[in-house]
């Protein structure tokens, strides 16, 4: 039995940790923070917690961690990276939700976050917590960066392409399409009800973050410098992230063709769903679980490419992410504490 | 470790309790039944569980219930009235999910649903699964009625005040506001997204099938025949059931008192949450979950008071419900398996 | 053709009032005022409006009422109040569809308001402005009080009521469902989308300010003073108020009987809709119009009486209602600018 | 005034068509038809238009074009084919909301419909019905094949790069997102409320049957064949459909060049609203008008061009745009019954 400090617990992401620790055998809550409302219990702040959970509330402080195994930050980007060190130091290991450590090269995060890393030096050791891919350098790590929920639908399906010599490493379009607690838990006008129910738009067209962690990875496995085209789109709903992504084929491809090569690359992943032909993901079937759903689709017609993805943004594109991470770190089954079954409906 | 068939698999409260089955320690699924789709498998028809249960579908027999210890019987009232005295015989125990042994009185039950028994003789013996009034029975029953989603919500509400001489007990409304999956799965105009999104409605007004039996149970408690208002309304979401309940007071009340009343009736129930005064229940903060949250008003002015509770119709409402029953029956813990904190959001 | 002016054009009722006024043929929309954003164009807040409507934001000044007939106030209460006695002196008619005038005693709307009223020597002859009850001294009102959402549905629902003695008058329960649009624009965490979607709630039960409304309302039509219970949900949709009326009956009443007194009462009402026995109203039938659906049902074994309405909380429930008043204020057919069909779905 | 049948009333086109007619000042509603209801009140099988249009209901025949000016067909593709050359012959011009006469090509049509075209000697005749590309072919047109809800977002998007040398034709893809109501009112499990709700999905990848309509659209403006990818995907909402769409630019462009070009094509259209750089469409701010909103972004590290366009789909993807192409016919002003302001929230 391992113990945690959950920094950041009264937002989506640290609810959703909270849920799935406290349903988890090897870990035990031992700390949660909320700066703006400590003192306050949890169940105070988050009524669904009542009888649960009514741990109380106090302030991120970096000693937390000197009585914990692991620290889980699910914070805004910036708002911990001065503390990790710190925890570090005192033997705790890291798992951090924000983008903060995410992005190997300091000029590309300043570029894209318009602010100063404050723990630059960290960057290297930091292992981008994406298992299907790294694994290996996740059991070891003392600091682990979780992907963020867009790159985690993306990358996870394009990653199977990268060394593939029949497609177009430089033609990848990625139309990711999230529901509304990606945006997270703050105030704000387009994530009020009236304005978000009942529409779809398109935003940050060119410019969203997660751009450079799409483009990091997929480079990682192509062993060159790759673009892609990210477009974002908000939805009406709470949870998922459906994401269709586009690459030209050199040659002709049937899709029983492409999805063997996916399926030999996904072997034995206890988390990816390959859909059989003519089968497409749907986020409905994900929900509340840990899996990503994959179709794929052959258009002879223009010699293209078509795989979607469907996972919960704020599971498998967070927290329960975050989880089968602290499995690795930990030598717990990876899939410990991450056997809840999709809810449907 | 025992064994359990599902019957009507493939319904919304079929597939709930396949979910929480494939999570309880003590119980293991044996067969799962769906007339229509036998000879396929689950997964195939309810895609959320691909890889997860991908048992294969056969047709409902009485003598399934011959290699299992407890048949859930997930089907529509009058579907399997018939075999269950069969599979008593063969010495399983049943939980049935449906109407058909719920009311005590034939007649009663033959007047609301309009259609002739075909067991009656089992309607003395089977117990109204609501463990929070018959716990005791129920740990003994052979064959367990399943209570509806809307009595579950209205009945826990007004127990309390049942043998309570400052309330009139013939001045009760009970105005419930459930979502669309209380509907079932079945083809249905009014049920399609276009026509349920964005609008409420009430119907059934004074005529829904729900009333005899939260009449029954508050009769009951009453030790005399009551009647009450029940309003069942339609909401745009897919899960939560929210009733609001009023009755007349005979002497002023305060809201403190009240609710200790309620504190009293409830102690040590594992999924009832009282609310503090001021605060009331969302259903929000209870789907997914087999809790019932309850709220308490005291209206000064007019006299009256008013109790809301809320639950998830297909959890407490139906499956959860189904399997703490179980737990009952088979000496297990009463909450295992039914640990699951609510999702929100 | 009058000119008017919208006071807080960029929340929802001005939103709405503007697209009303801009299809009315005889009404000009001289200015918008929002002072959190003057400077702006109308458009730029609101971009559904680009192209339709491109006029300049001002601030609210009383002296834009010089060159205007009519003044729309669609602002929260007491931000205009002191401002209305000098926009009357300069000979402008004021239709306010705040709660500042409608309550006819200074010290109930201090008491539930808890703030001082700035011109209570209007109170007096400010009338309120529901046309099916009020509709010749709306005619000739300087100073109309556009009636509150839930008011509107429940008032409509229980006047037919109040001179009739085979009612209880002291029985009245008020259950009301609401959509999100109700609670206005302003930021709230309980109106984000992943806070309100996918849940209903009570809120305010016993101290909802717009309990002095219905009660006075319904007061003046009985002759004396009554008290209601009113219990406001939260349903999880845009727009809508469904309220379901329970009454009890003092003698036995068929269905048919208190329809054909209903329709009486509203003979020739223009926007008043009554369905046929054992139909009921639902929301998504009326959004979008000015209609008020109605539908009643006798509770025989309970001898109570159930009536439900159905209006959109943004048009009957504020602005169309304001149009509908100015109609009748500046001599207009009263269904002019209203014709609109109800959009379904 | 000219008089309209209305053949398939009780659908979503239907009822949509029959609300915009009884709004425009020069068209009268003559007939309105379904088989399946007929004898009923339109307002029966549709209570939103209770006292609005309670006319009857009458079963389709070629003789009831007789006594019309027009008869708009909104029916599912292969209904009324065959009865259309005999309106024709009566004098009557005829909009087809359906498919049936889209496909200048019978081969085309017959492939991707799998059935055999009844009035194959029609399609030559049959005008495509987007007025922004075939205004003066539409005003002397006998057949007026109105565009389906996917073509008229993908075409409005792309049409004015057909004849640029700047962009590479055949990299087109076409990402479109569309609420429930574009898959009609007929029962179907997948749009139940509780199937759709909260999830969003992919269908129809490479095979949905808008795809060669919007290739003959471009292609013609092209003045080659092209081939485009079309991805449609399901969103939880009633109306709305946003299409994102990509194209290779084959040199380096500012937005603002682009824009510029698409203002320049655009010119004087009362129905297409560009967005200034940065900005992109959301379908909250068109539905319910017959508005098409368009945004573009240029993608200077990748050099792509990505579109993105919203519309109502069963207003400018179908009914709305069926009374724009019957103003066209009759000379009325383009925009007459359509001015209706966009209505949000």
């Amino acid at each position: 039995m391992i113990k945690a400090c959950v920094a950041g617990a009264t937002g989506y992401t640290g609810l959703e940790l909270i849920r799935l620790l406290l349903q988890h055998p090897n870990i035990q809550i031992k700390h949660v923070t909320a700066d703006s409302n400590k003192g306050k219990r949890l169940s105070e702040v988050c009524p669904s917690l009542t009888g649960v959970f009514d741990q109380e509330l106090v302030a991120l402080e970096p000693g937390l961690a000197s009585d914990c195994d692991v620290v889980f930050l699910a914070l805004p980007h910036t708002a911990s990276m001065d503390k990790v060190p710190e925890m570090l130091q005192a033997g705790c290991r890291v798992i951090d939700l924000s983008a903060d450590f995410r992005l190997h090269e300091q000029e590309v995060y300043e570029t894209w976050y318009q602010t100063k890393h404050q723990s630059p030096e960290l960057l290297e050791q930091a292992v981008y917590g994406l298992p299907e891919l790294h694994r290996e350098k996740i059991k070891t790590a003392k600091l682990v960066a979780n992907p963020g929920c867009y790159p985690t639908g993306a990358i996870l399906g394009l990653a199977p392409l990268m060394q593939c010599d029949w497609v177009h490493l430089d033609s990848v379009i990625i139309d990711s399409k999230s529901g509304v607690s990606g945006a997270g838990r703050k105030l704000n006008t387009g994530t009020q009800f009236c304005e978000a129910n009942e529409g779809v738009s398109a935003y940050g067209l060119t410019t969203h973050r997660h751009t450079p962690e799409i483009e990091q990875e997929l480079s990682g496995l192509a062993g060159k410098n790759l673009s892609v085209v990210f477009s974002p789109h908000l939805m009406p709903m709470t949870r998922g992230i459906l994401s269709t992504l586009y690459i030209s084929l050199t040659k002709e491809m049937s899709v029983e063709a492409v999805l063997s090569h996916f399926q030999n690359f996904y072997r034995d992943e206890p988390f990816i769903r390959l859909l059989p032909p003519g089968q497409y993901p749907a986020t409905q079937r994900v929900v509340r679980s840990n899996f990503c759903d994959l179709g794929v689709a052959v258009d002879k017609r223009t010699n293209r490419l078509i795989i979607a993805t469907a996972i919960d943004n704020l599971m498998k594109g967070a927290s329960s992410q975050a989880v089968q991470n602290c499995n690795l770190m930990f030598d717990f089954p990876e899939t410990e504490g991450l056997e809840g079954v999709p809810v449907f409906p």
